[in-house]
């Protein structure tokens, strides 16, 4: 690991709102840019500190970051809402340490499995997330032959669903 | 009130999506229908539905909601996200009823303070907060003698936030 995971104070909100572009590459332009915004409110850097991970690079700048939570109506699950790392750091590990370190802390609250979602057509993390233990939920559609829900998250927003069980 | 309010479950979040440019008059545009889409994704329909609330209309159409949720990390807070009446129920106290259902339910699990925030202008819901025994929390700016916070959920998204004490 390059450096040490934190759990997000309500200031690194901002700090994350100002690499999103240049993470994403502006994938998906404007409509892109205040899509992935809009999905990251500040309630998540108030609310859900203690099961989501931030790490700081040497010089201080963010390195990456992970947001998601224990679901209050089924204490039994976890889920993974978004997950950022810097383009330096990709390739290192990093990504796959966040969500080992979201596993560990969420197991020993009493979580059995463990959801996380991704658009329709992003192979890279199709990819990660097989190679740390999920697997893809039968959905209601198919697209290059992964299951994919349509209309999962609104009109025209689908989704492939993971899921990966705990130990 | 009109019907029993009764908790929501994963397929009311499309019956949600369904309504809600009728509900909000397509405020904000095709950019006002995405954003409020994307504040909602079924995520809150599948992990906190136990202190959400749905309201259904005698011939099952959907009348009115709330989502809401206790802080995680913070489990004295509340915090109300999103809220949504038909326009043919508005004045009718749904909308209060569905706020105080919540401060009941989440009164019962301890919570002493609840937040919620809305957008710089909107003069109605700051209205209908205080009326509830909200109260407006300092921020860092000023507008039409408001306190506002800016850039609260991202570059150019300034709040107004309401917290409100639980007896």
């Amino acid at each position: 690991m390059i450096g040490a995971l934190r759990h997000p104070v309500e200031d690194d909100h901002g700090r994350v709102m100002a690499v999103m572009d240049e993470w994403w590459g502006g994938l998906g332009g404007e409509a892109g840019s205040l899509y992935r915004a809009t999905l990251l409110p500040r309630l998540y850097f108030q609310h859900f500190t203690d099961t989501s991970y931030v790490l700081d690079l040497p010089g201080k700048d963010l390195g990456a970051f992970l947001v998601g939570f224990v679901s209050q109506s089924e204490p039994g699950t976890g889920y993974i809402h978004f997950v950022g790392v810097a383009p330096a750091l990709r390739r290192t590990g990093v990504g796959g340490a966040l969500y080992r370190r979201f596993f560990t802390d969420v197991a020993a609250r009493g979580v059995r499995k463990v959801h996380s979602i991704t658009g329709v057509g992003n192979r890279r993390s199709v990819a990660f997330h097989t190679r740390l233990g999920f697997t893809l939920e039968p959905g209601d559609a198919e697209v290059d032959g992964l299951p994919v829900h349509r209309n999962y998250d609104g009109p025209g927003r689908d989704s492939v669903k993971f899921v990966k069980h705990l130990p």
